[in-house]
Formats: structure tokens, sequence, C-alpha cells
């Protein structure tokens, strides 16, 4: 299952060292070309235009996070403009590059880019938290350059795993995957399931920008600015992990040159920065978290520009080498109908590993995703035919619902990921926040209710109804038979949205 | 708020060497003393009598789990009986050592080894998972010696870190904190946010034992034996991290000799181990994951056993310096009652933190918990007033659960846990088991509703009371104004089991 899109690879790192060469300069020491000053000096300008507009509208709204993004405006500028592949007239283009904000809270900043791009208007960016703009506090798929929502923090890397897991695997094409991810969010252990399984699959297409700026909300994160220890943390979870001073954009930039020549690891850029970087009296200082800033700061930061016009750069173009998919949603059908007699004694979930198994036939971009309980929710039947399109998912429930929604995003993929009913609501928060993301993925619990009786009730799902019907626009299915169940299965595929399909252990009649 | 329990830790330190010394042979190469020969053979048999019990015990029963069980059985051995101080008669007892199982599922080692103790007989063991029996396939707390429900994997090393805290910081007391766990459930994050908060707060009298058998429930482990890898994540996250063979006793007993010499640092024993280990034909094969073996395997166990008899080895007692402690449940009142008139606009978060200073000076084992949000909850009141007695568990929210169980077992404290009410769906599964483990814990979670409105839908608590409200003898509170949320939190501390208090960001009258 591990295995290089060699040439979409090999594609993408020959047309990435020739787009720039007319602005580099010979960095003789590493052979790396670092682009000529005034590339750095127009980055080092964008960040600062993209914090003059975090502070205009978290100041127009009397709300938000400035200082949150100014921490990473350097990091935000490289990305948008130099490294990154995208259209920004098509921000959803499946050959694009994806961004994950992983650290919703700072969402001036990727508004700021946006406007930047000139996709997004001023008076547009100008709405922040108003009450009919979609330019939220927190980013949601609502806006076409959001993939998934962000705001509950440590979320984003396992989504952005599962976008890089189907770039590499499913898709095989050259796009690549960046997660900017908070210091202080990255004690959520949603972030080190996500880290492990980056590792475990190889995912070279994907780097993690942290951001650590030592500030939280309350007080100072335990680690600070040791970003030794969180270097030492992702190499042991394997990545590639480098040390940067996130508000130089020429370190910036080659440490993401580097990220590209690394194989078979995930990279982790460990980004020291400072929490409202560049405003006077709140850089580095506490108590400024999500709070406006006196709107005169702007006026030191508007003297370090050197070019008050638009950005002289442009993204570089996507490697167009997506697959065109067609998810035939609505037109899913079973390979064969239920092949069942009346009274014939079958568990639902075996009945699910059946139907699983005949709608892959009808879609090949119809995934599985389980989290060691394979044998258990019969989705072993799954990797047996499709070996390609099943992910092991190991114990870790929260990125097992993180990755499914990140590789559904785009139209990819139509995951079905699959646990006893009981530890989904281990990935509550991620099945909460998937609902919000409008992500359409599949969700097959196994050995509800007193049924799976002697192992006790920690095993058992009772609580998954409650949970699962409170998620709005979710769908629930509780089938009664194996021939409801296949069915049931069916039309999952074929709806839109989150859908829970709810099985049990024991084998049952076949009333249908 | 780190400070070392001193008297008591150099009280155990040197009553232990004395304890053994009439059986210690001197290991000269660096001083430890190591048992001799007659006492690690001792350990090595009630190694394999509580294999034969595990296998005897699920054979029975016709399920269980006797092949996870059998891969601790020496971690387990060497336990109970020469590392841990306990009184068997007396398995609660507030100043004996902990056990945590966080691999719920290895129940049946556990069973055999209360069998070994003489606290469970013969009859009682043989009862497991029988359906009028306690004797369940994931241990709870009905059971005396049982502190915290498990099976619900990754959630034991949290409450093992809560009762270290509460041992080291609030009783000060000698008491040591073993946790067991598996190598499949260190996928979770939720054992990652737990090593994180245990090497934060310097818990050196935490033990965690990481059991490597390799072999998870439906295939091998990402890291296998990679024993060296799992060393080096602990080390990143703050642990002093020893690599032992699991199956050798006095490797293992060499183990916990060095994790007790370590200070300002929490422990942890990767254990190489073999899952089936001493089962002819199981022993490191695959498909043996929660399956009863052939009876007849222990015969060739039971051939590898010197002393036939009962154990000869009793646990040492413990240090009895834990403090006495009254909780007062049903007469914790708030100092002084509430203060405001009617229209005064109060917001009920708000009124939590005000009445959780009032319910502090009432009973000084009320704790507060926060998850970086104290600013906003306002449990930072009880952090100026009490600061002893206040935990910041950072972005963490798992954790920040698990932690509060862990502190509240045998009484010790009565924790109140804070967060936007919306991240405790992170914690969904944390609570579901508290239930189980009948925890005594009050969570009040804060911006309930759409009252947080520009902040967006990932910071709206609407799934709040589907989650509290569907967990068995949960009781929920959701106060209207400052009076009602004052009495509410008086109510809680006084309530035996899990509260909810829900309280709004808005300054709103009060009505009362």
């Amino acid at each position: 299952m591990v295995r290089q899109a060699k040439n979409a690879s090999s594609a993408r790192n020959s047309s990435n060292s020739s787009d720039h060469s007319e602005k580099m300069d010979m960095d003789t020491s590493n052979g790396y070309h670092c682009p000529n000053g005034d590339t750095l000096q127009e980055l080092q300008d964008c960040a600062n235009r993209m914090r003059i507009t975090s502070i205009e509208i978290t100041a127009a709204a009397n709300s938000g996070h400035p200082t949150s993004s100014c921490s990473a405006a350097e990091i935000v500028s490289t990305l948008f403009f130099h490294e990154m592949r995208y259209d920004p007239s098509n921000p959803r283009d499946p050959s694009s590059d994806r961004f994950v904000l992983s650290k919703g809270h700072a969402s001036p900043i990727l508004y700021a880019a946006w406007l930047e791009t000139g996709h997004l208007t001023k008076n547009q960016v100008m709405t922040l938290r108003k009450i009919d703009s979609d330019i939220e506090g927190h980013p949601t798929p609502r806006l076409d350059f959001v993939d998934i929502a962000t705001g509950s923090l440590g979320q984003g890397l396992s989504s952005a795993a599962g976008m890089a897991y189907v770039g590499k695997y499913i898709d095989k094409a050259s796009y690549r995957v960046y997660c900017l991810i908070g210091d202080g969010e990255s004690a959520e252990g949603a972030v080190w399931e996500a880290a492990a399984f980056a590792s475990t699959y190889k995912l070279d297409n994907l780097v993690a920008v942290f951001d650590v700026n030592r500030l939280g909300q309350s007080q100072a994160t335990p680690l600070g600015h040791d970003v030794q220890t969180y270097q030492k943390r992702l190499e042991a979870f394997g990545f590639h992990a480098i040390i940067v001073d996130g508000h130089d954009v020429a370190a910036l930039l080659k440490a993401f040159h580097v990220a590209k020549t690394v194989s078979e690891k995930p990279v982790a850029i460990i980004a020291k920065t400072l929490k409202g970087k560049g405003i006077e009296g709140v850089e580095d200082e506490d108590n400024w978290h999500g709070k406006p800033v006196p709107i005169e700061k702007i006026k030191a930061i508007e003297q370090r520009i050197k070019n008050k016009g638009t950005i002289a750069l442009k993204p570089q173009p996507p490697i167009y080498d997506a697959p065109k998919v067609d998810l035939k949603l609505g037109h899913i059908k079973l390979s064969e109908g239920p092949n069942y007699k009346v009274g014939d004694k079958v568990a639902t979930r075996l009945a699910y590993g059946t139907a699983l198994v005949k709608i892959g036939k009808g879609s090949d971009r119809v995934i599985a995703l389980d989290g060691d309980t394979k044998n258990s929710t019969f989705s072993d039947k799954f990797l047996k035919e499709f070996p390609d399109r099943f992910i092991e998912c190991f114990i870790a429930e929260q990125n097992l619902v993180g990755v499914a929604v990140g590789a559904a995003t785009r139209h990819r993929t139509i995951p079905f990921c699959s646990t006893f009913a009981a530890f989904f609501t281990r990935a509550a928060d991620q099945l909460r926040v998937a609902a919000i993301s409008f992500a359409n993925i599949k969700c097959a619990g196994s050995h509800v209710g007193v049924s799976i009786g002697e192992d006790g009730p920690s095993q058992m799902a009772l609580e998954d109804l409650a949970l699962f019907r409170s998620i709005p626009d979710s769908t629930v299915f509780y089938p009664t038979d194996a021939v409801s169940c296949e069915r049931a299965v069916e039309f999952a595929a074929n709806i839109q949205g989150l859908v829970f399909i709810r099985t049990g252990r024991p084998a049952l009649p076949v009333i249908y």
C-alpha cells in the first residue's frame, strides 16, 4: 500500500526548479538557490500588508485574533506567493496544492492572503464576523478556498494527512498538502495520532508547519520557545523536522525547498515566531489572545513596507495531473442485490462488509478505513477485494474520522470508516466539525447496544444514537437485518453528507 | 505548583532499600541489589500460574483475552509481589500504590493477580464474563481493587497521571502510581496528552509500563517490536524511558528500582514482550486476539512451575502517610450566598467562577482544572485564590477529563473541570467511561448555544446536552442566571457522580 507516485513527484521537482530560476541567487554552501532580494522583499512586504489587513478587519469587527495571525504572516506569505502551486481563480481545482489552517482562529491571515491573491476584495474581508457574512471567526467550506472547517483545535493535521494519502496513493498526483498548526493546539492528542499516521504511510507530500509563538490563550504553553523539543517529538514520530526563524522569509523558503527533497517521510517545519509579531507593545506579550489591537498600530507596520502597491509575485500554477473523478453520487449501485433467504441468520455487521465490497465494484472512488477492528466490523472483506483502497488507521478514532474528512474533500473519494460504534464517541468532536465541513463521509459502527454483553459497558454503543442524531444534517440508519443493511450501505454512498450506519454483533434472522 | 513531597519520597526510598535486604545479592556492576534466585523463581512461577488462570477462566467463558494477558504476566507478577506497596485485604487504602490496567481487555491477568494475593477466590475468577458476575470482560470499579473502568483504550494514563498529581501535590504522600499500557493503544492521542501532562508536572511518582507485544487486534502494530522508537517518543515527551525484556523478571525488577531513583520526571518502562507468551503454537502468532486458547495448553506451562503451591512472597505494605480526607459530601456550602440584585447583568460563567471560589473555601479538597480557557470560563478566579488546587491541563480536553477522573478516585478530591462546552465533545468517550467508573467529577462548559455568535459554529455548544443527557446517572444543570448558577455549583459539589453545568457567555439579568 505504501508506494511512491514517482513520475508525478519527479515531474514536480524539475518543474519547480526552473520556475524561479530568473529570480534566484546561488547559495554556494549547499547548492540551494535562494530567491533574490527583490523577491524576498516582496514576500516580506506581503506579510506586513497581511498583518495590516488582520489588524484592520479585527478592529472593525471589534473581535478576532490579530496576534495569532501576525505570528504566521511570513509563513503564509511564503506559502501563498512562492511555495504553493494553485490557481487563485479556482481555489478548489483538484490539482492545486492544499492549505489547511488548523489554527482556525488565525482566520484573519487566511482572509488577508486571499485578498492579496485578488480572490477576495477589501469590502469582503471587512465583513469579518458580521452576521450575514461567510467571512466567519473560524473558516468553513462555505468559502471556496476552505476545504475543511477548523476552529476546534488539533484537527487539521488528520484531514491534511487524509488529503495527502489520497494525493499520493489514490490520485497519484503532484499536489502537495500544507497544514499550519499552532503550538498550543499541539497539546491535542489528535495531532500525534495524525503524525503517527503520516509517517506510517510515508506521506512525503505533506508539510506540517508549527507556528511556535509561545503563548496560548490564558498563559504560555508548557514548552514555550523550546523548539528543540518540538523537533525531537516530531522526529520520534517519524517526521523530517526543520527548525526555522518563522519571521525570516529566506529561511522559510529554504525549509520549504528542503521539504520537497525529502522522500518517504512527512516534513515538519518548526517555525519559531512571536505572537503579535510587528505590533509595537503587543508583540510577544501575554493577554492579547483573541483581542483586537488599536488601529493606529498599523502605522509603524506601514512604514516597513517598501512596495505599497499590490504584490508583483504570482502563485505558481498547479501541475494538472489529478485525475478527473466522477463520484456518481445518486448512481452508485450494489454490484448485485442482497442474496439471502428469509430466516437466514446473518449479522448486520457481516452484511455491511458484503455490501461495501459490492459498492466498491460500482465506484472506484469508494474507499474504506478502519481502526484495527476490521475483522470485527468486516471491513476486512473490502481490504481483501480492494487493498489499494483500504486505509488501516490503527487504534486512533479521532484520526480515523479526520483522515476520512480529508479524503472526501474536493470530491476525491467517498470514505466509509468503521469501528465499534462505542468508539466513535472518541471522535465526537471531529464528527461535530465534519458536519460544519459538509463532509461527505460514512461511519459504520458495529457491536451496538447490549448485544455485546459480557465484554461490558465500555464496549457497548448506547450513546451513539444521541451523538449522531444531534449532528445537523446527519443521516442515521439502523438496519434490522442483512437485506436492509446492504441497502443502507447503498443509500449511504449516494447521499451527500454524514451518514451513520449502526450494525450489530449477533447473527439475526433475515426478515425482508 | 511543581514541588516535590521530599520527606515522603525519601522515607519511601530508605524503607524500600531495607525491605528486601535479606533476599538480595549484590550486583557489583552498578550498586543495584538484585533479589536472589529464589525470589526470581517465585515471581516467574507466579507469572506462569497467572497465565494458567488466564487461560482457564477465558476457556470457561469461551471468550476473553488470554494472549493479551500472557504478554504481561511477568510485568504483573513483579509489580504485585515485589514492587508495589499495598494491602491486599484493603485494596482501596488511600496510602496504597495505585495500579491502572489501561489495556483493560487484559483483565484475566488482573483477576489472576488478585487471586494470587488471596483477595479473590478461584470460584470467583471462574465467573469471568458471566451475566451476574462483576468479573467482567473489562474491569470496572464494581470491583474494590479497580479505581477506574478501562476497556476503551488509551484512557488509563490520563487518570493515572491525575492520581499521581494528587499524590505528589495535594496528598503529598508516598504512594506511587503504575499504569500498564498496550502498544496498540499507544496510537491513541490521549496517551500523548497524558504523557505531556505527566512531564510538565514532573510526576516522578508515575510509572507507565508499555507492554510492547507487537500484535494488535487485526494485524501487527505499525512499530512492531521497534522499542527504540517508543523510547525516543517517550523521551521526547519528557519521560525517563527504559527498555527491558518484559519476560525477564530480574530485568523488570531492576527497571522498577531505577524508576524510583528518577526525580522530576515520569518514568516509562518499555517492555518488549510476546503476545500469548508461553502458549505453544500461539505465542507471537497473529489471529489470536480476543480468543480463548485450548485448555490443554496449560500443561506445558505447568511443567515450568517449580513451586506448585501458593506464592511465598507478600506484597510490601503501604507507607501510611496519605492524609485522612473528609469530602463532606452533602455538607459543602458556598462560603457566602449569592449576592446580586434582581436585574443585575451577570454572565453565568462569571457566577461559576465566583461560586467555585466560595465552595473552595468550604472544602480544601475541591480542586479546579481547565484547558487553557480559564480566563473565559472564569475558573481563573479559583486559580488566584487557591493556586495549589488548580491544575492547568492546556489544550487537551481528553486528558482534562481523564485527570479529573483519576483525581477523584479513592475520595481524594472533588474535581471541577472547565472549558468551552463545545470542547467537552472532544472528551465524549472519556465522559462515557467516567460514568462506568462512577467518577465523582463536575464539568462546567461555557459559551453554550448560539450566544457565541460571530466565533462561528465550531465554538458553539449545541450537541453538549445530547452528550451529557445520554450518559447514565449524569446530572445536568443549565442555570438561567447568576444566582441559580452559584447554587448549581453548590449542588454539584454535594451530589455523587458526573455533573454538567452549562454556562453562557453574555451578561444576562439576575432574575432570582
